[in-house]
């Protein structure tokens, strides 16, 4: 490990700020110190309870956050939030935007707001994000919350980075219809039907819980389903009790343990095909790799069959993320 | 190769629709009998003009590329579209919504209209575009267009897939000063500003031959901004022109087999990630991993420790996609 990271990582777990807002950054650049960061902070990590919060644009799940935040605040927990935008280079101004709306808790010591996006590689958002939460853990975090922008494929696998989902919705959007069709129900672990003084909240509140009561669940939790108004922070106090329930649940059921073990698998898997995406890159230059790309180019040889020629000679001397 | 397959790949060479159609499925759901496939069709591919198509949700796309492959049929060009979903379930409703304006050509023998949706693993769109791609060729499709949903990173990478890049944007929207912003610029061939009757359309139009003209290009090759109203066909027959006119200035350049390279190069990343991430998901109930998992989840090894030590095992017996 260079001295440089060796710093770092020392000053995190004595809770300095620069020192993590650096941390991050390294995690989100990928590459050895990244690789180091964790290795060294792994350790100290695990502790804290993380809360997914997902849904589509414009249901209030910043001002939600915010609320939270304020809840998490009056228990005197350290809490973070780690706002996550896997794909658009659209919606990054949104994101700003959303920010800012926060900003009543910037001068807290206690509170940690980061914004992460995409860099570019597939891949590379959730992975980062696996390791951000690590180091807001080592540095003393003891509530992560990860916000998504979005409801797409990526977003919830983002999403389920978490222990706990919230999924929120609004009324008279389509948003509940469309999340009971389209089998998103069964990631949201706490339901919120915010804006709940908007016209039809009552009856979208009810249409989930009907459609929650046919769902066939495979642990004894049944999601509840909160009315709140995040605006005023009304729902709010139900919204973090229905949290911490939900944790010492997991806990008591000895869930969380299996439900992190899913998470390392799934990790895992994006950790060995980001080695073997970044070895091929490293050696897109090399002979062999110059010969076949002519010759796929040329019609010679098709792509995957280049591909398994290659694998063995890329994989023998991997390094991750470097 | 499996018999099934090998009469598949013989109908589809034949032009036989249903063949295709199986074909298309084969390589969404990728595995051994999608490699088989592309292996004994690759050399009859390579010969159709791709076209992406890509814009914010709501500007006309599918309305645009309905009235391209009316120009194309005036060519009697065999004209096929995958409608192309890289994210969101949520949005699953209205790709099919959009299909059903172009049924003026379902009676048309020589269009084939595909949707293609994520089917779960990260990568699993974009590299069955490809292989998607590559069955319509085999099959005589002489142009094929890629029309994305939205504009992410994901939908950004399949757009580029193609020879030409159709940037399709509305007046009004915002959009044209967010793309001018975003740097999206650099990724259209071609813009088209359709619904050209609302008020602004030629300020936009004007906006971005401005922005366009601030830019260093890389080639020769300027973009030309087409007003269009896709809705009547106005401007239509210039935006086909305007692609021809591209594919041709590829073509004279070299340009051609330098951008299919650099795809291929995209590709073959996607490919060995894909297969690291299977054979690790094909060896999860191994000893060696299930030993490995738990030391993770009890913080005795770091993730991406693992992962490097996991690798040579995980590789040495590495298939494509099975």
């Amino acid at each position: 490990m260079n001295s440089n990271v060796d710093a770092i990582a020392k000053e995190l777990l004595a809770g300095n700020r620069r020192a993590l807002g650096r941390a991050i950054s390294l995690v989100e650049n990928g590459g050895a110190d990244a690789t180091s960061l964790v290795h060294e902070l792994y350790s100290h990590t695990g502790k804290a309870h993380i809360i997914g919060v997902t849904g589509s644009p414009g249901v209030g799940k910043s001002t939600l956050v915010d609320a939270l935040i304020t809840e998490c605040r009056k228990e005197d927990l350290k809490v973070a939030v780690l706002a996550v935008d896997p794909s658009s280079p659209f919606t990054g101004g949104a994101i700003l935007g959303d920010r800012i709306r926060m900003q009543g808790h910037t001068l807290d010591r206690n509170v940690f707001i980061r914004s992460m996006a995409n860099r570019g590689h597939q891949g590379g958002v959730s992975l980062a994000t696996y390791d951000a939460i690590r180091m807001l853990e080592a540095s003393g975090y003891q509530v992560i919350i990860i916000e998504t922008v979005g409801v797409g494929q990526s977003e919830l696998a983002i999403a389920q980075h978490a222990d706990t989902t919230i999924l929120v919705l609004m009324p008279g959007s389509g948003d509940d219809i469309q999340a009971i069709k389209s089998g998103i129900m069964e990631i949201g672990d706490i339901f919120v039907v915010n804006k709940g003084d908007l016209p039809g909240a009552n009856k979208s509140a009810s249409e989930i819980t009907a459609s929650l009561e046919l769902n066939h669940f495979q642990t004894s939790w049944r999601p509840p389903v909160v009315l709140a108004i995040a605006e005023t922070g009304q729902g709010i106090d139900q919204l973090w009790q229905a949290a911490k329930e939900h944790k010492k649940f997991l806990t008591d059921e000895n869930l969380l343990d299996k439900r992190r073990s899913l998470r390392i698998r799934a990790e895992l898997s994006e950790i060995v095909a980001d080695i073997a995406r970044r070895n091929l890159q490293g050696s897109m230059d090399s002979e062999a790799v110059r010969k076949i790309l002519s010759q796929i180019v040329n019609r010679e040889v098709d792509p995957h069959t280049a591909a398994i020629n290659l694998l063995p000679g890329l994989l023998s001397s991997a390094t991750a993320r470097s």
